[in-house]
């Protein structure tokens, strides 16, 4: 199956790890936008096709090199259903269903790596912005808000916020905090972010 | 001067230290409320009265042991003052007085600390909690708010928020928003959190 590669045809482990290695070292080198499966491909030394065969989009690769807790495809229709009305309070609800199911610890991990390593923040905040949040913004009718990346980044000052305080200092009583009061607390904030008023 | 302690009379630095091996300790042991200065002393086999030369009080010897940029003297005052009223704003432009100064890489330091020691979030969490926003929250009329510390945990959940995308991930353009800009934008956050409706 891995023919013209040749490399170790046997042990497929072996490939995914080196595919993955090399995927990290292109993601950090070029950034989310400019690496490509074929960028990576080369750089793992194997056929394009048997990138796309194990991992799927490049995407799919980024999430599977990060060990990153969310993919796009899921979190993103979720959020902008319906438009934006209560786009704060369904935000608040998608997070909580990501971070209080198994997959936050994938999530706490992915944070502490962030805050111990510049190129991890550049990374994750590039992928977040180009597949998350810009497209989110697209759908709801704010490409064109002239503060639209400073909103985008106030969104991500409050849920990291909560992300940080939550999960990994565990403050109390935010860390046990039901998700009713979470999105009553924290949903009005977040709507304010995406469109009300938040100008000097 | 050291007298009856017994330790390197002549080696001021090398009692400094000692001191705040023992202060570090014992705050991680015990807690900051049950830490005293007696009990440090006896970690570090010196005088009590030696502690109190060097250091001054036990919120001095805190913030000395672990480095916080913070004294709870110098920014509860600025905080409360003029009440319940714009406290958010107020609470905004301290907090980037102290950040955005030279003084904001102590912490980041110890933001970085806390996300990596469990134990130094625990002991941040209590010290912040005891000496700044709960007597900040009497000053201001709001101890008996059966949300009290709900709020409390809102606030750090915003301001540490804040602290990570803009000190630590620096997410432009956040990194680079001016004061008048943040305090627009999450000073209504922050009064919210302190005096407005939260509850489910």
């Amino acid at each position: 199956m891995v023919g013209k590669t040749g490399r170790r045809p046997g042990d497929p482990a072996h490939t995914r790890k080196t595919i993955l290695d090399a995927a990290m070292q292109t993601f950090v080198e070029t950034g989310f936008e400019k690496a490509s499966i074929r960028k990576i491909a080369g750089a793992a030394k194997v056929d394009p096709a048997l990138v796309h065969r194990y991992f799927g989009t490049k995407d799919e690769l980024f999430i599977a090199a990060l060990d990153v807790p969310i993919t796009p495809s899921e979190v993103l229709p979720r959020v902008v259903a319906g438009g934006r009305a209560e786009v704060g309070e369904r935000l608040v609800r998608t997070f909580l269903s990501i971070w209080d199911s198994p997959r936050g610890d994938a999530g706490v991990a992915i944070l502490r790596s962030a805050v111990a390593h510049p190129w991890i923040a550049r990374l994750l905040r590039e992928f977040v912005f180009t597949r998350v949040i810009l497209p989110a913004f697209t759908e709801i009718g704010l490409d064109d808000d002239p503060l639209r990346d400073r909103r985008a980044t106030l969104v991500a000052s409050q849920i990291l916020g909560l992300a940080l305080t939550r999960y990994v200092l565990r403050f109390e009583p935010l860390a046990s905090a039901s998700e009713a009061e979470l999105v009553a607390a924290i949903g009005p904030t977040l709507q304010r972010y995406i469109t009300g008023d938040i100008d000097a």
